[in-house]
């Protein structure tokens, strides 16, 4: 094992890459393990330090793993960010069709990422109060949908209600999409193959038509 | 610590109790530890019995939580039949009624019995190839709204595929909700009073608004 006092630690032991280090090493904890296995005498048995090596950068497990999760949300706003403005022009497309964008983004980066999509919305988080910048990054990306929304909607109080409320319709249905196509129960379903290729469609079809009556009702 | 080998074993050591206080225990490890902690030596630990007494019911880890995942399952489902027949009469309601019934039957359980609910819905399963029985209650659950839906659209391949792409669509906006109210982002979001208090009858509206467009549309 090496020793962390040595005058040339390895690479993973100086304090920039350490930290990053400690941080891969986790997440691979949490792949094998899920998050209720990581300690951090996992995280420094893996990287072969001693087990108080990692506390030069973490002070607790928690810390570790809130750290973790801030970078999914990170790397998840700036994934719908980059669908929401595809031109960079704000005029491009109506409300509607920046909101499938959006959707399919989120998708896709559920299905492309389940590791981290599970982390921010599938896994108890630790205590808030200690860690609030991961409160700020999971609130931005919120942000990004409801934002979108308050500016097609309008400002007065009783249509920010009704962006929140379409937020979380429109978060509803995407978060469920995403988790039951991953469902233990869903390959014993029978479904057909025309079915299971058409799911994804079908149900933003349908977001998009209640979406829209809902946009209609209030203007008309 | 009670022998299980003595003559008068305490009431949860006789065969049928011992199978039914394993259940319960293994419940309760889950509720505390999360269900990766779960493990035949904590149960057996909890109710002061041998190592090897819980083998004699269930014959690995994973066998005692497939079955308490089908009890589950069959809990879950009671409920939905219950509100799926109200009054035990297929004529009381409209299709949607009853569908809006149901899903607020759905919604109820989730809210009341997060644990079983999560077990159900958010953990992987054992190998369900060793656990039919978990697989086909689970299957049942799901086919009371896809027979529901089916009887709605009609039994030619196409109506069933659209009763199945519903059925689909209805129960990822029941999950979604159901489990992004209790997400760890929620209470962080400044969400006024009033849209917390409407987002489930604003949510399943939509989810109405939805279905009654498309089935105008497949009758027109």
């Amino acid at each position: 094992m090496p020793d962390v006092q040595a005058p040339m630690p390895p690479a993973n032991q100086r304090p920039a890459d350490l930290k990053e280090a400690c941080l891969q090493a986790a997440r691979e904890v949490i792949a094998e393990q899920g998050v209720e296995g990581l300690s951090m005498r996992d995280v420094s048995r893996k990287l072969h330090i001693s087990h108080q090596a990692p506390y030069r950068h973490f002070a607790s497990r928690d810390h570790l793993l809130a750290e973790i999760m801030r970078r999914c949300f990170v790397d998840f706003a700036r994934h719908l960010d980059a669908s929401a403005h595809p031109l960079e022009t704000p005029a491009a497309g109506t409300g509607l069709d920046r909101l499938a964008a959006m959707g399919l983004a989120y998708m896709d980066y559920a299905a492309a990422k389940p590791l981290e999509y599970r982390l921010m919305f599938g896994t108890p988080w630790p205590e808030p109060a200690s860690h609030p910048e991961l409160v700020k990054h999971a609130v931005h990306a919120f942000d990004i949908l409801r934002n979108h929304l308050r500016q097609q909607h309008g400002r007065s109080p009783a249509q920010t209600e009704r962006a929140d409320l379409d937020a979380l319709f429109i978060w509803s249905t995407l978060h469920g999409l995403a988790t039951i196509m991953q469902a233990n129960v869903l390959p014993h379903l029978a479904l057909s193959e025309r079915v299971m290729s058409q799911a994804q469609t079908h149900v933003m079809q349908h977001m998009g038509v209640a979406l829209a009556a809902s946009a209609n009702g209030a203007s008309a």
